[in-house]
């Protein structure tokens, strides 16, 4: 499927032509997966539990609320409650799964290249999968045989094979007039062989036909490669050509992620991604380094996330305490807007991604602090953002808090 | 007028493919007219007046708000009121007034069916309309006249005219190629004659005829039956080819409503409507009868809206404390998750249904609890919900809660 072929939304045609420049500098910090629920009934959150000082300060001295992503009870991937988060209409920009998981590996995807998720898989004699994951391989395994896969010779196109965890892998076509409006070739159950990429529209069918010349020279590759003897993929696309977060708000902004999802998502949008360490502190060390160049500076932590999913309750208290640790580091950079939320709730009790509000904090100058006094989930109902906000609204606030926004009308 | 033919809202057909099954149970009790208003200024409602401990300690482990059926300001009557909180966009999904008319008494509408509102009336013997309501002639004379008109034979299709209260009849066309979109006979003003019934469309132009040729044999038929000596019809309308319920949130779902306005939407939704008794607790018993059978359970309570419409404070309250006293029975049935809530208000101090916002709360074990300590719409107002949400909001965070939607997006 191409990225569907959007129009900058409402919301961000409305803005950009109010957005003006300033000397100000915006500091979104995402917490992923900040919002929780409790252990046991009746007990605090995760960050409820987290002792947050400087959080708490921040959130005495601010404006808080909670957001929805994309909307009431709605779960989100990452892509989604990121896209959301800066601003993009989750719903109306939706990316294409292959294009997701070039993102996943901070693949430099261009313009032209059209990107699918890969699995390896096992196909019996007649040719019918037996395992649409071939048994989980090894990510090892995996990369040596997308090292083989590599080699193929596609006419007309160059060929990237690129290993990610497991099974799973992206392979990118990169050439002239490609389209990724094309079936996928997983059929999605056993017992079943993989089907031929079907091109939707006639400008597919040259790309379809490269698809199936790659599959066909990969079954020859694998034949003696059991149980990771054969491929099938989903999700063809393309880079969707939607207007930079740079150009609609702005702003000159950096991205600074350990995890390379985060940057290729960042990267997709626009924004400069900053080389950074694993850690916490390296985040806000290279923060602190680069706080002259940008405008707007995006940091992402993905260790609560993690530790929300692995359902493991006091790790993320501890991950929530160590970013608290380092506000006062961002505090004496003097920004003039802070933002501190997550993309989405992974509460420890759920082991994933939930519906429930995330927290969010906004300060600077002009706020208008409502009468919250801690940063939690139970006191930011109360806070002037309200107990349910969109996402997509955090971005026109920092902007107007920045004074980078013009009056509307006369 | 046709019902509009509307495809699945946005928000359904965004919902739609998150939807996944598990094996959860749901209640929605639906409290008709739950919202109220001081009796007094600076008094209580009425559900600050109940004594509700049972509702108190859901809404202590709960999440509460208050829900807005339609919009601000919008006072709605029961058919958009339940369709928003079934999770139907009540603006985009309309009933036509001869549909609405039919569900109030239940009656089966097959997909090919017209259904009209009637009015017997009082003509001069110019013809011309004297009283639209024919004195408000009885219910039982209704009855009788009723019977004379079922015997009208129209060629080409079945006849069903079927009583209502006083003046007011419904009648229903069954045959092949019906069309709702003809024109009122009903000029809604004395003075005047009943109007011709004129098709829209050249698809309606039978079934124009064959109303024409109903409204002059009836004509004939009450000439002797002064007051009652003519009829107007308004409202054509077919019954919608909307998504069922069950379709759009993949739940098998089970209604128990003693009245049959509730029953006939819920049963056009495609839910089992289900025998119960006339009292609350027959409700109750309904289903703890049939707990096992079904993953989603529509509760109705109509007497709290009936005190509230004539205006007797006490016997809502008493209604309310009534339901309250059931809780624990619904609380043994171990439900996943719970949701109590109104239709709409309908303060006694109105006498009638309101725009007022309507108290909910949620419970589930993931629910995210807030700091609501009492079920009242003055505690929700600080609930995690929100003061005034959209109704259409409910179905996704049953589900939600019900760990029954997937994420959306990687």
């Amino acid at each position: 499927m191409d990225s569907p072929t959007v129009e900058a939304g409402m919301n961000l045609e409305f803005l950009r032509p109010l957005v003006k420049r300033a000397e100000t500098r915006i500091v979104l910090l995402v917490v992923d997966g900040l919002g929780g629920l409790p252990e046991a009934e009746g007990g605090p959150t995760e960050l409820e539990r987290a002792r947050t000082p400087n959080l708490d300060d921040l959130a005495r001295r601010g404006i808080c609320g909670l957001h929805e992503p994309v909307g009431a009870g709605i779960t989100p991937g990452s892509g989604p409650s990121h896209l959301a988060l800066f601003g993009y209409d989750p719903i109306r920009y939706q990316l294409g799964r292959g294009v997701l998981e070039a993102l996943g590996i901070d693949f430099d995807l261009g313009p032209d290249d059209v990107a699918a998720r890969g699995n390896f898989c096992t196909v019996d004699a007649s040719g019918k999968i037996t395992d649409r994951r071939a048994g989980r391989i090894g990510t090892d395994k995996n990369r040596d045989l997308c090292g083989l896969l590599r080699k193929v010779a596609v006419p007309g196109v160059q060929v990237f094979v690129e290993p990610v965890k497991e099974h799973r892998f992206v392979l990118v076509l990169r050439g002239r007039g490609l389209s990724g409006d094309i079936s996928d070739t997983d059929p999605q159950s056993v017992g079943k062989t993989p089907l031929d990429p079907v091109a939707h529209t006639r400008e597919a069918e040259p790309t379809a036909k490269m698809v199936a010349e790659f599959v066909s020279r990969a079954r020859d590759i694998l034949a003696g490669h059991h149980p990771a003897n054969m491929i099938v993929l989903r999700g063809f696309s393309k880079r969707p050509a939607w207007p930079t977060f740079g150009d609609i708000f702005g702003l000159k902004a950096a991205a600074i992620a350990a995890y390379p999802m985060y940057r290729g998502l960042a990267k997709l949008l626009g924004m400069k991604t900053l080389a950074t360490g694993e850690e916490i502190a390296d985040e806000f060390a290279t923060l602190e380094r680069h706080w002259d160049e940008y405008d707007f500076f995006y940091v992402h932590v993905k260790k609560s996330d993690s530790a929300g999913e692995d359902g493991d309750f006091e790790r993320k208290v501890r991950v929530i305490e160590e970013v608290d640790a380092q506000i006062p580091r961002l505090m004496r950079l003097r920004p003039d807007v802070i933002v501190v939320t997550g993309d989405h709730s992974t509460p420890a009790a759920l082991k994933m991604h939930s519906w429930n509000p995330v927290p969010v904090l906004l300060w600077s100058r002009y706020c208008r602090p409502d009468s919250v006094e801690r940063f939690s989930e139970r006191d930011c109902l109360a806070g002037g953002l309200g107990p349910r906000f969109p996402a997509t609204d955090i971005m026109p606030l920092a902007l107007a808090n920045a004074l980078r926004l013009e009056k509307f009308g006369a």
